[in-house]
């Protein structure tokens, strides 16, 4: 079925610990405040600024990035737990 | 009699449980902060931005939603049980 | 004597209960936080934006409308109780 | 000597109870959160706005005004109390 | 030895009250959150807007202005008691 | 070595008390809230606004300053304690 | 495998105290509030402003800078203990 977020909102799948050796970037699950690895599944068309103008977002479907702990919303989505965030949530993008 | 939300309001339909699995979106009732679904029963003409503009909203009657759990108002019309919310409280749509 | 609200506020008069039926939105009194059913009296001319532009308000003088259970303020014009609120305290225009 | 307001500032006469009859808005003194009635005495020339504009303000001198209960300064002009206001404070002019 | 106020501040020194009979108005020591009345001592260039525009104060040095009661930073200068303020603290100019 | 401030801040030092003689502007140190007297040492090249635009600071290395007490954060720049501050915090120019 | 910080986030690295005493800028370790010396890593491609316009950050990679004390989020990449933070936290650029 699928889900396409709104505006500036962007779809997340949680990346979980073992995988993330691969990507380079290790945040053991006990870390609390630690930001935390996922995968983009898809991505807002962006949002309307001031001026009228919709700019694509910066992230996209497949990229691997880190997010703040707290961000987003939980949802599940076909079966599959997901998170719903906002791309300012997202601190960077790894690789 | 129907009802016009003004500037960036939606009228929403609360989707019941079981009409869920064929959205393919399952959120169990006990589910405390997840987001609900429902469909998109009308929407405002748009909120006026700071340079006179007005956009259309990018959701539009029959979108199935997902918005956050305490969104919007309850209001009754034409004996029916709605909510009335912000295009900002949508989180996105679903198929 | 009647009474001109100022900038993007609007002047309405509360519609009763059993008026309502006709208007087809029946929002019994018992209900605490429910929004309310009234009639615009009149209406500002409009705010102005940060672009020195002055817009029309959305709602004008006798649309039916719904807001906010505790949106504007009370007071008396030619011995008659209505309310003033901005147009941003409206949910939507009924019918 | 009389007095200049600043900006969007406005200086403003209570006009008392028995006066107000003929103006045909009742206020009650003993009513709480009310709103109050008014004479406009004088006006600032408007504030600047983001794009350095300056727009006349909407009331000018002797429009009778309704003005938020808790609006305002009090203060003292040629031995005559009065009260200095923003014209946003004002909820809209009488007759 | 002097100073320049930077941006929209003023730099002002207070009336004693006696010689406020003169200006009209009188504003008793013991009240306690009447406005005060000074005399302006000295004027920034003006605030930078988000245009860029730079616009001259509306007060200058010498003019009489009313301000309210808690405003600004009390500062020696050149051995005398003053306070710097910015425009906005400002409620109008007496005379 | 030296540190060049980023965007609308300030570098700092404190003017001791006996130097402030001459500056004309006495501040006792045992006063609590009153502004501090300083010298500015290097200044950022200024803040980009909203149109994209950078205005260099109205504060240049050499000016007399006077800043609200509590403004800035402490630190050391080649061995010296200094203090480094956004250009509103500083009230104006001494001289 | 390294990490893209997005929009106006910069990715930092923590200079050691020892290391400072050759940048100039000694900060013990001890001090509570004192400002952190780093290290750029990589930066932001810039944040979009209300004109739809992207500007590049002012600092760049190699930059040696002094951030406040409690900024950023800290982050493992390829192993390494870094810092993500925005730039608006970076007071400023050493030597």
């Amino acid at each position: 079925m699928g889900f396409r977020p709104l505006h500036d909102r962007v779809l997340v799948r949680r990346v979980e610990a073992e995988e993330k050796t691969a990507g380079g970037i290790i945040i053991p699950d006990s870390a609390k405040e630690k930001p935390q690895e996922g995968e983009v599944v898809s991505v807002g068309t962006g949002a309307r600024n001031e001026q009228g103008q919709v700019h694509p977002l910066e992230v996209k479907a497949g990229d691997r990035i880190l997010f703040g702990k707290w961000s987003g919303t939980e949802v599940k989505v076909d079966g599959e737990d997901l998170i719903i965030m906002k791309e300012s949530d997202i601190l960077g993008i790894v690789g």
